[in-house]
């Protein structure tokens, strides 16, 4: 049986990691993205936010994570992503992506829910993917 | 006039970067996506893409960072994204994430256009996102 | 039947991961460990190795995701290492950390064969570890 | 005189830094070792370490340290390690990695004690080295 044919309906898996200060510089040098609300704190203050706050795309990345390393796995094909930013997430929130499938489709394919949860259980982000496995 | 007023449908950023193997090693320390396709020659090597790609997800950061510092900018609360992976990205090649205003609606939100673009002008990633920018 | 009960005497896993320049000036950052052999190409170029190479501990570091992530996995507490650097591992060499169960000893206890190997199947580092796995 | 024989049984050398959080963060893309304990704040509470505790081996790059730029310095030949990992590493503590001469043995080969010690003087791993210094 290939791991294509072994994932079922609703087979789920997740990855969580605490959302450091690090974090944010590293994915400042990846991304190039220096918006002021996630790395100058006086004015971050001055924002709704009151305070830093990590880059939505840093946290949809443990989403990424998941389809990478779990489910579907190693030699999945990342095809599409939806992402709908919910909630904001600070400096030291523990977010867990958690990725549960929805519906096996066509040749190798597979659509997926895609959701990233804060420590206190709230979704701070959520959406769907899809990825093909041949394997 | 507002920041929001001033902004035209048609309007359009970039940004762009080159994609380095330094890029990869900080962005497996953010997101935690140790898939062998980004960071093993050897089992990348052995794939459909013959060596070893960037994270999808990393190149769409450069969105991010047009959103959050050009169009709209500073202070762009980011809603949703969309995110259709069509091309692999290579260690080296040179990505530009181009944001373009599609729509206006309601109230200081925009819908726009976001597409990432290697140095060969292909498209690696189309999508749509929305921001508010209350400013 | 818990995880450690499951593991049997032979199971093997794998992590590998191609060592870049970007893995040897975050190790410098991580280690303190400057020595010119590591991060001065015309020193280096000078020594029996010709040209820089890794860090023996930064590709001993493998063995530790191995045991963290695989086999025995999350909830493995590291009790000891032992590691013999057999051969130098260059900037663009792919290396994989092998670790093989050896011996199941006393109360949740594994003695693990470890070694690291490289893209030519040259053993690079070999070794046993200890870990205690109470799950 | 050459530096090897200017060495002497009992000859010692440190080097110490405190492990940060950028550490970790550095650590995990260099080593791949994605293991909760060390990244995921929320799973870390509830080992019995009660919170993210530093990878042993990053600790263990330290003893790398000295070896490499102070005793026997640079020009010396990483033969083996053994480490025994005593105690846990938390973000914030100061490490120091003491190296102390055991014993010259046959040619240009030196067995060295090799302890990490924390900032309230206990040992937190120990173990021994061999190198070579042909100079």
């Amino acid at each position: 049986m290939s791991r294509y044919d072994a994932i079922q309906v609703g087979d789920m898996a997740e990855f969580g990691k605490t959302i450091t200060e690090a974090d944010i510089c590293a994915y400042v040098a990846v991304s190039g993205d220096t918006n002021p609300v996630h790395i100058n704190e006086v004015i971050a203050s001055g924002t709704m936010f009151k305070k830093r706050i990590a880059h939505g795309m840093l946290s949809a990345g443990l989403i990424s994570a998941v389809l990478g390393t779990k489910l579907p796995g190693a030699g999945t094909i990342y095809l599409s992503q939806t992402l709908n930013f919910k909630l904001p997430v600070y400096i030291g929130d523990t977010i867990t992506a958690r990725v549960t499938v929805l519906e096996k489709k066509g040749k190798f394919r597979l659509r997926l829910l895609t959701e990233c949860i804060n420590q206190d259980g709230k979704i701070v982000i959520t959406g769907e993917a899809e990825g093909m496995l041949k394997e």
